[in-house]
This record gives C-alpha cells, sequence and structure tokens, in this order.
C-alpha cells in the first residue's frame, strides 16, 4: 500500500530572521540546505522512496525536494510543481519581522493573524516592493492579497483531491515537499484536527511525515518518519 | 517567437576519465557542477528564460538542468524527464575506458562504433554490472541493450515531434537539457545534417545552444548563447 511523504522545506532566510514570508520567494538558508539533504538519507536510510513528487512554486519548497530526492537516489521522478501547494499568502505582513509587525499592529493583533483559523492579515499593498502582478511564474493565477489558514485550506485540498489523491490511488509513493501552512491544510484533513487545534501544530522544517494509507485509501496514524 | 534552448549536461565523473557511459547514471563533477551553474547565469545575463523543461531520466542532465534553472531564477517551470531524452546506450562498451575498449576491441573497431552512424556496438550482456533491469527508473521502459545513433534518433525524434515541439508551438520558449548524442540527434534534424557529418558534430558540456524559430516554425540557425 502506498505512502504519502510530507516535507516542509528546510530554513529559509526569512525563517532565520522570523519574518512573515507568505508567497515571496525566500532562498534556503545553508542550514535549510543541511536539513533537505538529511530528510534525502533519512528517505534512503529508511527505505520510504517516492514514486512521485509534488511541489509549490517557490523555490525552498523545489530545492528542498531536489536535494531530498538527490539523497534518495529518486531525481528521476516526475514532478510537478503548483500554487495550490504554496505558503500561506499573508498579506500586507509579507516582509516585517515579528518586532516590526508588533510595531505596527500590536501584540495581540499580531497573535490573531497567525493563531486565528479565518481571520486574515490585511491585503497586501498593490504596487509595493512584494507585489506578484509582475512575476511570469504566477501568470494566468489567481495570485490573492492575503489568506487565512482557512482560505489556505480551500485551495490547498480541491488540489490534493482532483490531482494527488489518485496518484496515491494508484499504488504510488508520493511526496510532497511544501509548507508551513499547506502542509498543515493536509494534516488537518488527514488527522482530523480541529479548527482550533490545526493553528497551534507546529510541522517542523526538513522532517519527512508519514502516512501509510490502507487498501480503503484511508491514512494511517501520522508519524515522524525518523521515528520509524 | 519562441526559442529552443539545448544544453548538454556539465561533465560527469566518466565523461573526466573518458569511459563510456550510455545510460550508467554517473553523476556530475565538480566541473560539472559549475559548467551547469555557468549554463543558468549566461541564460539570465542573456535573458533567455526558458518557459517549460525537458530532460532525460539520468541525474546529470537532470541536476545540469537544475543548476540552470537556478541561475536565471527559473526553477518553477514545469519540467518533464523522459528516457527518449536519455544518452545514446552503449551497449558492451559501458564502462570501459578508451585504452579498455581499444585493447578488447583494436582502436579501428572503436573508431567504427564512436563514429559510424547506424553501426551499434555489441549488446550489454544480462545480468552483468551495469544491466539496468532491476532500476525501478526504467519499469515499463524498452530498455535497449545496444545503441547506434541511428537507434538514438529513432527514439529521440518522435518525442520531439509528438511532445516537446507543439510546447514550442504554443510559443513558449523550451530548454532541453540532455546528453552528446540525444542532442545530436535533434541538431541533425533542425540544422538538416547529413549522416556523416553528424556523427562529428561534438557538442560542448554546458554551453546552450539557441535556435529561434519563425512564425512557420521553422528553425532558423543553429548558435552558442555566448555568441548572442
Amino acid at each position: 500500500m502506498p505512502s504519502l511523504i510530507l516535507v516542509r522545506h528546510g530554513q529559509s532566510q526569512w525563517n532565520l530572521e522570523n519574518r512573515f514570508t507568505g508567497w515571496w520567494d525566500v532562498d534556503l538558508t545553508d542550514k535549510g540546505v543541511a536539513e533537505a539533504k538529511a530528510a534525502g538519507t533519512l528517505l534512503a536510510d529508511k527505505n520510504m522512496l517516492p514514486d512521485v513528487a509534488f511541489t509549490s512554486l517557490q523555490t525552498r519548497a523545489i530545492r528542498t525536494l531536489h536535494y531530498a530526492l538527490e539523497g534518495c537516489g529518486r531525481l528521476w521522478i516526475p514532478e510537478t510543481k503548483d500554487w495550490r501547494l504554496n505558503e500561506r499568502h499573508y498579506g500586507g505582513l509579507t516582509g516585517l519581522d515579528k518586532a516590526e509587525t508588533a510595531a505596527l499592529h500590536g501584540d495581540d493583533q499580531v497573535k490573531v493573524w497567525r493563531r486565528s483559523f479565518d481571520t486574515p492579515p490585511p491585503p497586501l499593498a498593490a504596487g509595493g516592493e512584494f507585489d506578484l502582478a509582475a512575476d511570469a511564474r504566477y501568470a494566468g493565477i489567481p495570485i490573492p492579497d492575503t489568506e487565512s489558514l482557512k482560505l489556505t485550506i480551500d485551495r490547498v485540498l480541491p488540489y490534493w483531491e482532483a490531482i494527488i489523491l489518485p496518484v496515491l490511488a494508484s499504488g504510488k509513493n508520493v511526496i510532497i515537499s511544501a509548507h508551513g501552512n499547506s502542509l498543515r491544510a493536509l494534516v488537518k484533513h488527514l488527522s482530523d484536527i480541529s479548527d482550533d487545534d490545526i493553528t497551534e501544530l507546529e510541522i517542523p522544517t526538513g522532517q519527512p511525515i508519514v502516512y501509510d494509507f490502507d487498501d480503503q485509501m484511508q491514512p494511517g496514524a501520522r508519524h515522524y518518519l525518523k521515528d520509524r
């Protein structure tokens, strides 16, 4: 029976700087690269070999995928990149660090945006530094100007159902290299986690999470590959 | 109008050792990595940005593609890997270096296999060190046991016509990261080179070759991107 492997990208420069990143295309740090390579080694060591790969349109997830696949000798598997696996769009918070955000909006409000299930941050101003309208990668794509976790789930799950699940159901092991919140969307669905609890669940960077599916295509318990 | 970019993978360990490689999955050397990165920088400098990528199932071509795309900020474009872009299969010569091959078969015979258009080397022995029958990447694929350049062309061109050309005809710039002989197959076709002449044409590693297509989807003259 097939397994689903979820990997959150390794540390990015803005993870390190504690800045809201969202759809901004921030690259991995050296530590992030090392985390991605370690994920690949772990996949090989545990003989958890993916047959098909999915990732977002964001460099940090794509590079994490490539290092992980290289590490387990599977760079040759089919790979699909889709914006619906992108990180949650943090709207007007994009680029701000913790201190800047608190100074602008107050700690309480920031906590609401970070931890609320369905309250999106203020929208990103059009034409500003982080406007993606001119980015060729998003041509023809309905770029959000902000997203709550709920809105993120609303675009991740239809993609999961329509595109990824059928591949898994065909018996193939699937790896998804993505982001904290696009992976939260999947984990919430697969592990049946409540709206309140999911916002508290941290997905560690570069640490493969595995679901084994049964012959009814029902997922088993979520576990870290390292613990298997 | 769209452009086609051809890149032969950077130097591999067996390029360096002068061994027949073919379908054996030999990785890039550090020099090969540097060549691939330089190709990416050149694509960026010349603003020759690919929209869609194709490569083989072989690590050296896939990694070359990834470095090249990373270098020009295009890691997010769709990427398809297919065995029909693999290197020519060198049959029983796989793994032999120049001296070993000459000692076994004689210099004249080796020249024939290297430079003949349609004489394949002796077949690879089944069950030997370089047998790929157990390699998951080739499951369901008709693995050859040897190929002439002609036989290589016979699998590259149908793929070009059916899969790659329609993407180019839709107006997208296409990059193909592949191998000396799968790229010879394309160059022979696009530049109308004779059977005799094509075996003498060397495709340099990591050096992007460009064809600009006209509105009748006819290719212009072949040129190196560095000379543009």
